[in-house]
């Protein structure tokens, strides 16, 4: 069943359908990462969008011209499409309904055009036999369809020189994530680990690549969810 | 001028020349990782070892028997072939005064051979044209003589199978030890951050990566090196 939410951004609303997916606080904190870490921004693409929550999130906190998302999923798309128009966003956000693996094919005129690629893969490796009553919910959390690489290569396809990729994903995929993005030239220059609780071990890792840019990483102080009283105030600035 | 102390492990004493290089914090963290985070080891080496701290602590906390280490600068190994004797541990430490480089060349009859490489290499990038007033700490911390994947190189050509390779470094080269040891077929298992207090950037990472063992990382809570009232519990269980 369908659902629209005001989800805490200005006058943002957002449809999803809670049995395929809904977007998690993941994706806030990578549109959040995303615009720290990122140069002033023209041109952006979300790689595997769902419904379109990053592209919403940074059309409302940035005056980026052009945000464009890919996803897969026809259902998923086409609530994505009904985003733009609920929010007016048409000529500015627009979505495209293809498989990450098929960028290079299908979108060859849009080789190193964009100044910002962002991502929230899904996150568990293989899963390509998987058989799942919710084949939607598979899709967007299994490597099924597509796998790390697939999303790394597409974004180092689309990304201009300097470009920026920001991604969010698992830590237990750290070293992957360290191995392709070097292999596909977006140099790691930033990761955060993000946990539950200070001091615990982290869940989510947030990542800032620079296409073609020098050896040198920051590990940046870690970040965590919640605190004695809900949300921390690193979250609740976000919003 | 030569100094020697007692390192808070037992009865260890340890002759090292504060002029040179003395080992710090970093070593006494990498040698407790490598004891927490390895299976049972008969056969260790150390890669860089200085004047045998690692080795020297290793041999105090576990019952294996032979512990090697190997040692570019004269003085250092010298050092540590003192320590060895000072410490009557004749038979069981034993010390190797070659480049890291030349591992494979003179040391081919240890192929595979080994259950557990640990090392505290130099952690700056690059530094072969650095002239300083005291070349012995350069050597120790710039990437002079050897490099990074030098180190690695090494490690996986005198692991065993399913051997146990565990490293002390700087998070800003994070990106190069998951690449490199990738490559070398040593896949990171465990890694943990290190950081001065709770919450801050961490300066510091230890590693634990196992010789043709599948991909999948774990990284675990940060580790702290002083709370409010100096060293912290965890630095100080260590001892």
């Amino acid at each position: 069943m369908k659902r629209i939410d005001e989800i805490g951004f200005g006058k943002l609303k957002l449809a999803q359908e809670p049995e395929e997916f809904c977007y998690g606080i993941d994706a806030v904190m990578l549109a959040d990462f995303a615009i720290k870490m990122s140069k002033p921004f023209d041109k952006a693409i979300d790689l595997g969008t769902g419904t379109g929550i990053i592209p919403l999130i940074l059309s409302h906190r940035t005056g980026a011209k052009t945000i464009d998302g890919i996803e897969v999923q026809e259902n998923s798309f086409k609530l994505a499409e009904e985003n733009v128009e609920m929010n007016d966003l048409a000529g500015r956000v627009s979505f495209i309904n293809i498989n990450v693996k098929d960028v290079k094919a299908k979108l060859a005129d849009r080789f190193e055009s964009y100044d910002l690629v962002t991502t929230n893969p899904p996150y568990t490796k293989g899963g390509g036999g998987i058989q799942n009553d919710n084949m939607a919910k598979t899709i967007a959390r299994h490597e099924t369809l597509a796998n790390l690489e697939d999303f790394v290569k597409a974004a180092s396809f689309l990304l201009k020189d300097r470009g920026d990729f920001v991604m969010v994903h698992r830590p237990s995929r750290l070293v992957d994530i360290c191995y392709l993005c070097r292999k596909y030239r977006l140099e790691p220059k930033e990761i955060q680990m993000v946990s539950a609780k200070n001091g615990q071990a982290p869940n989510i890792m947030l990542c800032h690549c620079v296409k073609n840019a020098g050896q040198e990483l920051k590990v940046l102080e870690p970040l965590a969810v919640y605190d004695e009283e809900g949300y921390s105030q690193e979250i609740k600035k976000m919003y």
